[in-house]
């Protein structure tokens, strides 16, 4: 029961040295692949590069406590920040204290609600994201948040509060372009494309084993770092205008709760809810997608609790919301982490960072970190997948570019909420004008299809009709009008038999649809039938006096119905 | 064409005689009974009472100008009346100019939205209100509707938004009755409930046919208003307190357009919306049940244009909005009505009646209307559909529930809307989570059903499971979590069949999973197939890559898929 709540208590007592020192591998390379990602994700936030480093300390411990994933590693990533900067910015200006402490409350409220929301077992609210929408959201996100960087390559100012007034602002100020600026940010971004193509491959070539060349590589972010830390400082590029990270506070920050203000915190409860569920719903991929690869089990509520726990401890320590991250997941599961644990000590590794190699820090241009999140979030446009739906389902792709366009143009909740709401709308405009088949006996089987789709026997005087949807009330009077329009067309029908393998619900609704139908047929002197109507309907139906009115019978299966259908008809073999 | 948005056009050719007296005696008949029912239903919004025979003129000729049911009779209800005065009340003092000009702009808005969504053949959105949310609200706005004429019968003034304060201000003002005002109104009540019980058997016993008992018996109302009003007149009653209609403005209204104010206007858009949504799904629920017993159609968007054009019509005539009267077309009905002509001569009769007869209702006693009220909205309260519903499905019941409460709390608009989310949220909820079964085989058929339920043959390590619902994103991960439940189960498991006759859709989330689920199985040595898919998800199936990557085959029926997989396994039958 205890280890339900904290499944570090499944894996800590068979802990030993050979899984520490695989852990402990795993965390070396994702810290340091973490720390200029946790700079760039709160430059991205709008927020003091050290509070990066903060989130991604305790966060880290509670997640080891308390999720269940082997290999999940969480951290700053760039949709939650970008949902930070704006949900944050539209409270405070960037920069005052006022803005720092909002996004602390940002993550402590969303983890409170992540925890509610895993005790009370919502994560299944998760899987109202749809992968389309989900898709849309994060190809916008990138969109905004590669443009957003452009004004650290280009060392100018960007204003603005959607894309299209940022694109106006960025067509006026271009002029004022930095050129230095603007060589130390193509140059990394270079590097980066070219390191995140070719250096793997180069490794591999050198003699290295696949894993260890894939693990290398990852490095590449710190190469940057340093190499253009080294020419900032070499070329005194500072006094030619190009903007540094600066002084960064030394040291681990000390636990403190930020300070109740009604107005404000009711004010970040809606964000703080969409970067929660968000963050969820891509921790909760991550993890399975890993999970699956060695047959592990996570558990989708206590990872609720899990995030909820890792963010509040992100707010508590002085950070911003967390979430697994897909990246350094894959790389922590690459390196070879087995438990939970490689997270701890990971943390353990910032923690480290953040003592003794901020002030190495100062000189690294910020044109370096803006580089690091365009070379990242460009790789999240998935025009593979925009194109593979455009393809496979038009509902589908239309809630995908909603959710595309509102993002671009209102941001990411808005975004996200016609995303949700149009698949949702698609989906019962469908139910409510379901597919509806005339149907025949396929020769030699006792199997009935579609008469347009495949060659069939039908029986003369017998209509038999599938409806292909739960009878509920939007499609309840569609169904009359087209077993009506059904019947007109044959005035030899006497029997009329409604094959029912795919309604899965009866309403109230359609059940007084139903009586109409049977009433309107018995007038007509032709008998209303149901064939393979499943055990759930069926237990319902009972509980009614449909089935006393009911002019036919119910048959097990549609083959038995044509039996004892056949003129002369037989009695009925339900 | 032309006769699509003018039905007059195909049944006016061949009018003749024997058609105009049938619909003469069936006006007559409606007109007596509408006469105190429009000054009853101006009161209830209230209206000047003229302002009921004003609704019953113009938009009456209007319907039978674009009505395609042979029988609906609109004119002012007790629902659409309610809305109005609610609607009205929150932006003008009753007895105002400014009250009587905003139900005169509701009746307009309401009348071009209908007929834009009649142009737009938006009719089927009125099937979103299911039966019982529509049942709910009528039956909280009887209640309401009740309640609120206590203090005509009362003879006391009742304050207060909703229906609990009104409920606290006629306990405190119940001392002040005015026993005149009670003694008519209680008698009055006990007349019409006596009449409409007891009063057509009494005629029938007396020698009368059932239809002319049943027509006569519908007067009850009329003999009511003359009976107080002479009591009234000899007693002078007026004198000790009891409340009269008064001087009724004698002649017919003139055709005048409200003048524009934005800010009104846009304010009423939304009460226009519902009103007309509201009266709308009570007119094609009359029609259509009308149009059944006589094997006539109805067109749901020609009615929307019908409806909207009585709505602008009466409007236009100094009334507010007006609706397809249940009670009024059964009336209609009953009496003999072949044509909507019935519904123009009605108009002649109430227009005779507006100048003629209106001096005479000077001294009639308001409680005598609210009388009819009571006792017309008492029999919409129906306490069978809501046990009946309780007993079939605890999810219409919830919805029916919240749409009652939401409305005795907050009114119709939000009842509705409660009503109608709670309908669509509990429906998602139950798609969520589908009903799914492993199957076999029925002996003696190639039929398959529930293992649990039936006796059933299955084939050892062919696991045949049916998922009861369309695969789409809000079920995907929880159909990935049930086939790998399902398969850890049996470790000699080594083919999955998915029967698939209930999947009337798989969207590209739940392709996702089907691919993942196809990929996980076959790691595990276990082959994934399909059967029973449906033409048109096969249709889509085929545009992508997921047919090559299946590990299984897709069957045409679960049968051939047991016969290929039975051991020693054999060619594919697909």
């Amino acid at each position: 029961m205890l280890s339900r709540y904290f499944p570090i208590l499944n894996w800590a007592p068979s802990y030993d040295r050979d899984t520490l020192s695989a852990d402990a591998v795993a965390a070396l390379i994702v810290t340091i692949m973490l720390i200029p990602q946790s700079l760039a994700y709160a430059l991205l936030a709008g927020l003091p590069p050290e509070v990066g480093l903060y989130a991604s300390i305790a966060p880290l411990v509670l997640y080891t406590i308390f999720g269940t994933s082997m290999t999940l590693a969480v951290g700053p990533v760039a949709v939650a920040s970008l949902m930070t900067a704006s949900a944050v910015g539209e409270l405070a200006a960037r920069g005052t204290p006022e803005y720092l402490g909002a996004a602390i409350i940002l993550a402590l409220l969303s983890g409170v609600m992540l925890v509610a929301m895993g005790i009370a077992r919502l994560g299944f609210l998760a899987n109202f994201l749809s992968h389309p929408v989900i898709s849309g959201f994060i190809t916008a996100s990138a969109v905004i948040i590669a443009f957003g960087q452009l004004k650290h390559i280009l060392g100018i100012s960007i204003e603005g509060h959607n894309l299209f007034e940022q694109i106006a602002s960025l067509i006026t100020g271009i002029g004022g372009t930095n050129l230095a600026t603007l060589a130390i940010g193509a140059a990394a971004i270079g590097f980066l494309v070219w390191a995140r193509r070719a250096l793997a491959p180069l490794f591999q070539r050198l003699g290295l084993s696949e894993k260890l060349a894939s693990g290398l590589s990852k490095a590449a972010p710190v190469v940057a770092v340093i190499a253009t830390t080294l020419t900032v400082w070499l070329l005194d590029l500072q006094s030619v205008g190009v903007a540094i990270v600066g002084d960064i506070p030394r040291g681990l920050p000390s636990p403190t709760l930020p300070a109740f203000d009604a107005e404000l915190w009711n004010s970040l409860l809606l964000p703080a809810l969409m970067i929660g569920v968000v963050g969820y719903v891509e921790t909760i991929s991550v993890a399975q997608t890993l999970a699956a690869k060695r047959r592990e089990r996570i558990d989708p509520d206590q990872e609720l609790i899990a995030l909820g726990a890792a963010n509040v401890g992100s707010a508590v320590s002085g950070g911003f919301p967390v979430t697994g991250g897909f990246s350094r997941s894959v790389v922590n599961f690459d390196a070879g982490a087995r438990t939970p644990a490689a997270g701890a000590l990971t943390a353990i590794g910032i923690a480290l960072a953040t003592v003794f190699l901020t002030p190495l820090l100062f000189l690294l241009p910020k044109a370096t970190l803006a580089a690091t999140i365009i070379v990242a979030v460009l790789s999240l446009i998935d025009t593979g997948t925009i194109l593979r739906t455009w393809s496979y389902s038009k509902s589908d792709f239309t809630a995908m570019l909603g959710t595309i366009l509102g993002t671009l143009a209102f941001g990411v909740e808005i975004g996200i909420a016609i995303g949700v709401l149009s698949s949702l709308a698609l989906f019962l405009g469908r139910t409510a004008r379901p597919h509806v088949a005339i149907v025949g006996r396929v020769p030699g089987t006792e199997h009935y299809r579609n008469v347009n789709r495949h060659k069939v026997d039908t029986t003369p005087g017998v209509l038999s009709i599938r409806i292909d949807e739960s009878l509920y009330f939007p499609n309840a009077r569609f169904i009359e009008d087209t077993i009506n329009d059904a019947v007109s067309i044959d005035p030899e029908i006497r029997d009329v038999v409604l094959m029912c393998p795919a309604v899965n619900m009866i309403d109230a609704s359609a059940l007084e649809s139903l009586e109409q139908i049977n009433h309107r047929l018995s007038d007509a002197g032709i008998n209303l039938h149901l064939s393979e109507v499943k055990g759930p309907v069926m237990d319902r139906l009972k509980r009614t006096d449909f089935l006393e009115h009911l002019s036919g019978s119910v048959f097990l299966s549609h083959y038995a119905a044509e039996l004892a259908l056949r003129t002369p008809p037989e009695p009925a073999a339900a």
